[in-house]
């Protein structure tokens, strides 16, 4: 098919792919900054395909049409995704890749375009290597997006919400100190400068949020640190008056979000006049930008000789909690826990005692309603998933006002969510059974339950990455054949994303180059999916932290996590007879931690703390 | 220093490293095949720091030389080296690799040579890359090699030992079909030839056997395979008349071992001669070398544009061992086991019993006696670790005849040995004590057991590599902050290399590009080193098989180990405390199956009988 007989707007025809002469080309999930998580008007992947999964790409040409998505989004994208498009399955066998896919429809010297603000440089020049390996043409970088061209009267404004500022006391690190830091980096480097386009790095550099992306604390804007200056690009009047006055004293420049790419051509221009180009880099070093950072961006610094791509050191920064974001993150993980833990108290008086009828998203509603009454609260981190039997087997299901399911005490009730506060980040996944649940339930919460806690207490040398830890939480499924298709753990942000690299734990390679290091957050999220029939998750928040061990072997320190997360698991999908005596241990020691910490707040509430005291109560070793 | 101060034939000067106006040089351990073991006329790293472990690179400039080596290696090479030569302990923080180290001392426009065949080119480049960027001048292919140039008096001569066959019954697969996979392989991937270059990748491609190299069952050779042609070149008079009528037999053309370069080179210019170079890739595919491939071969096929690296698949399918060879493994570690049976009963009763005094070359030069009367012996797969108390804690050591320890029965004792068997090749490590151990080398005993026990039972999915499961086997000593700088798996070949590549299981990043497969055989052994006191390792031969699990998730085949190993592990070493119920049933059913494999080598030794019973007794769970 063409690429508009998949669009919303089906009078305009494919004349400009034609015009062109172009064969196809990428839309990626992601705006320009390579965000997971965009705003409205940059959906582009999202209006062409119908997929309204948060990754995923598309690539279209004269008369096919392919979406490549990952294994959360399998049943998702296959209801989504009209029948013409073709679903690439990533990471099944013989499945292939996107880019495998768009060089297949390139061969015979056919040219494959992509708007090079989209894509990060270095999957620009994989690409551009695999199609013309399959005989196609060069890729071209487009200066038009094809999608806007066709996207018109329906599409949402760019959000010019306000910017605030997040106080030097708040963040737990001054604005200087992080400039700072970048710069020995930059010298160390011997690099003329580092440009950021992550949103989450911007925010996370300046000590600033704003609110353009729904769930994400983050303004659109990017940024450019020299030796000597520090430029942050932002439409000035997004800032609030306090947030104009806090970039001033922390030497700032403010320039227009649009002039970045010019900006960074006129850099370039600057260091080039005083210098043969030959002996650019040899003078200058290379300007830096990360390994996230697009195509055009590396195109305006002069590309090949001038651009060294890299793990960004911001995001490296970010990722090492400090000693305020720790402790932010502990308390805001107990008052979200006291949400939770009214809010599961509370549904399951609706829905067996009073035998009320709620859907999925009326729980979810109520939810919401009990977060927002939490001091520090500012929203929710994502959409929540609130999920009933087989839809719980939807790896990233969100219910539908409206459009949704009941919730039936007889099947399992699966509810993953989060909240942004200004004091830190949650993402917490449960799954409960309201009735009595059949065996193989059982069976596979207690095994993804036996592999959080096989994570929970790993101890680990300094140097271990999140990808040598992985099986620790899968090896109880896999005894017995079964397996989970996401990553096991993800960065999360202090008051910023709830996904955040470099960091995680899982299958892809990239976690091999980053060893865990004291301070990082990442959740701990093993599951077991039946499909049609039901599905289980269980996720925690854990800091690692350095550990005391016996021995020190090598004079490396060891490290673990501690877990911050404070809701109790489902007593009622525990089979005992699968946990051993460690395990029971860890069990009883955890809800005593829950009790703890949360039974305060319910010293007037005698329903929750009943279910409280139930749920938390020690099982025999 | 110069690099002939630290030669042994100090008569010759720095001149010619002075005459050709280089800085340095790098001495890799490896020959012009990357062959891991070598020949003693290839061992110029050897020669040159004096230093004999089997892996490690040296870098000679004109005042000052450099050793880099792994953690099995750093005592051993602080002992060897001389103080002029800088120890580079390699992944250890902060210590430079050696390539950092060769960068280091090229800036200011200095040069670096290497002889090209001596180094992978993909190394080469790396290595390139990495001294120019440290200010260096381009990394210098010479022909001429500094170390020979030294070394020529007390040189040994090149191997010519005879070249057998091993009938296609013996080794499970026709030359026939190999070649034909492989061909098939060419025209997948568009290609015009496979050249091999690693010497255990051409003894199984053309079931021939050689002995060139103590312990590895190979010889010198490099092979091409075209669509039409497969070249070995070996020098002729090598081959036996049964073997010259094998390959005969076989379509297998014989060419002079010297003739490989300058023969890639006329067939590089033969398909040149055919198409304008420009089109040359397009028309005809790359010339496909191993990814250890030498520099020299890949200049000789015209370098970048023409040559496409590549893991080998040769090696690949070499790792996957057909239904004769897992019969062969099975059935040589049973032999094998009841050599080292007969050794550890016959070594206790001289020790404890009869109170002899016994140095290490003693004890393994017994066990090379007893295993020379198992049939299909060949010889050993390696040199014997034989080692007493403090000596166990140097990973690799080799007892010196003359020069070597008592060995004390109040310590421990490891032995660390193998056999290439007519049917397959073992390699099995225990550690025993024939007195009372100390409570912390019970406890390190047991931790390694438990991590051995660990990764023996895992069960996983297909697609799993070893770099994901080797936590498996250090998480218990890592509980305790205890750790092993070595690998816990390689790859083990069938009547071939103890080490094969390309799997194994470890923390190698290279590890995670190849999935573990069905009839791959690896070892697994974990171990715990104490400087200067005492060593644990144990350590088993595995064989990957399908799993048949309850469920199987994804239709993906869930896979499994079976051990083949058939020794008993050391009770007296046990800390019964740390082994759950699940690790003391599986010792048991080991146990079980050693005996039931064993004993009826022993009914008319009731010396060793009494060991093997005593020592595969049960323990309650």
């Amino acid at each position: 098919m063409s690429m508009f007989t998949v669009s919303r707007d089906p009078s305009k025809s494919n004349t400009r792919l034609a015009l062109l002469q172009l064969t196809g080309t990428v839309i990626p999930s992601e705006d320009s900054h390579s965000s997971e998580y965009i705003a409205a008007c940059d959906a582009r992947r999202e209006y062409i395909s119908g997929f309204t999964g948060s990754a995923g790409c598309a690539v279209v040409t004269l008369d096919a049409a392919a979406l490549a998505t990952d294994g959360r989004y399998f049943n998702q994208a296959a209801k989504q995704l009209e029948k013409n498009w073709t679903l690439l399955k990533q990471g099944l066998q013989d499945v292939p890749t996107w880019q495998e896919w768009a060089a297949s429809q390139s061969s015979g010297g056919r040219t494959v375009a992509v708007d090079p603000s989209l894509l990060p440089a270095s999957t620009a020049k994989k690409l551009d290597d695999q199609v013309r390996k399959a005989g196609g043409a060069a890729l071209v970088p487009l200066d038009e997006n094809l999608v806007d061209i066709v996207w018109s009267s329906d599409r949402p404004p760019r959000p010019l919400h306000p910017v605030m500022v997040l106080s030097d006391e708040a963040a737990g690190k001054t604005v200087v100190k992080k400039i700072h830091d970048l710069r020995q980096y930059l010298a160390k480097k011997k690099s003329p400068g580092f440009f950021v386009s992550m949103l989450d790095e911007i925010a996370w550099l300046f000590n600033l949020r704003g609110s353009d992306i729904p769930f994400n604390p983050v303004f659109h804007s990017y940024a450019a640190i020299t030796p000597d200056v520090a430029i942050l690009f932002v439409d000035e009047f997004k800032l609030t008056e306090a947030s104009k006055v806090h970039l001033q004293t922390n030497k700032v420049e403010i320039r227009p979000y649009d002039a970045f790419l010019s900006d960074a051509g006129r850099l370039l221009k600057e260091v080039k006049c005083k210098t043969p180009i030959a002996d650019y880099a040899a003078v200058h070093g290379s300007f830096l930008i990360s390994n996230k950072g697009s195509w055009a961006l590396n195109r305006a610094l002069g590309g090949e000789g001038f651009v060294e791509e890299t793990r960004s050191p911001v995001g490296d920064a970010k990722a090492v909690k400090n000693e305020t974001e720790m402790r932010g993150m502990r308390a805001c993980h107990v008052r979200d826990g006291v949400a939770l833990i009214a809010f599961f108290a509370w549904l399951e008086n609706q829905l067996v005692a009073k035998k009320v009828r709620l859907d999925e998203v009326q729980a979810a509603d109520k939810l919401e309603e009990l977060r927002s009454k939490q001091e520090h609260f500012v929203g929710l981190s994502f959409t929540t998933i609130s999920s009933t039997g087989a839809n719980a087997a939807v790896i990233h299901y969100a219910p539908e006002k409206g459009n949704c399911a009941i919730i039936d005490p007889e099947n399992v009730y699966l509810c993953d969510s989060g909240a942004q506060y200004l004091d830190g980040t949650t993402d917490t996944t449960r799954t409960l059974h309201f009735g009595k649940p059949t065996e193989a339930e059982k069976k596979a919460y207690t095994l993804v339950l036996k592999g959080l806690i096989g994570l929970d207490t790993a101890v680990f040398p300094k140097g271990t990455s999140g990808f040598a830890l992985d099986c620790l939480a899968r090896q109880y499924l896999w005894k017995h054949g079964l397996d989970y298709r996401h990553g096991t753990g993800h960065g999360v942000g202090s008051f910023l994303n709830v996904h955040e690299g470099p960091i995680g734990i899982g299958t892809r390679v990239q976690y091999t180059e980053v060893p865990l290091a004291p301070g990082n957050v990442l959740s701990n999220e093993p599951g077991y999916y039946e499909d049609g029939n039901f599905g289980v998750r269980i996720e925690n928040v854990m800091m690692v932290k350095e550990i005391k061990t016996e021995s020190c072997f090598g004079d490396k320190p060891f490290l673990g996590f501690e877990h911050v997360t404070m809701v109790p698991y489902c007593q009622n999908l525990i089979d005992k007879t699968l946990l051993n005596a460690e395990e029971k241990a860890w069990l009883n020691a955890y809800n005593a931690e829950i009790l703890a910490s949360t039974r305060v707040y319910f010293e007037d509430d005698a329903l929750t703390m009943a279910w409280l005291m139930r749920e938390t109560q020690s099982i025999d070793c």
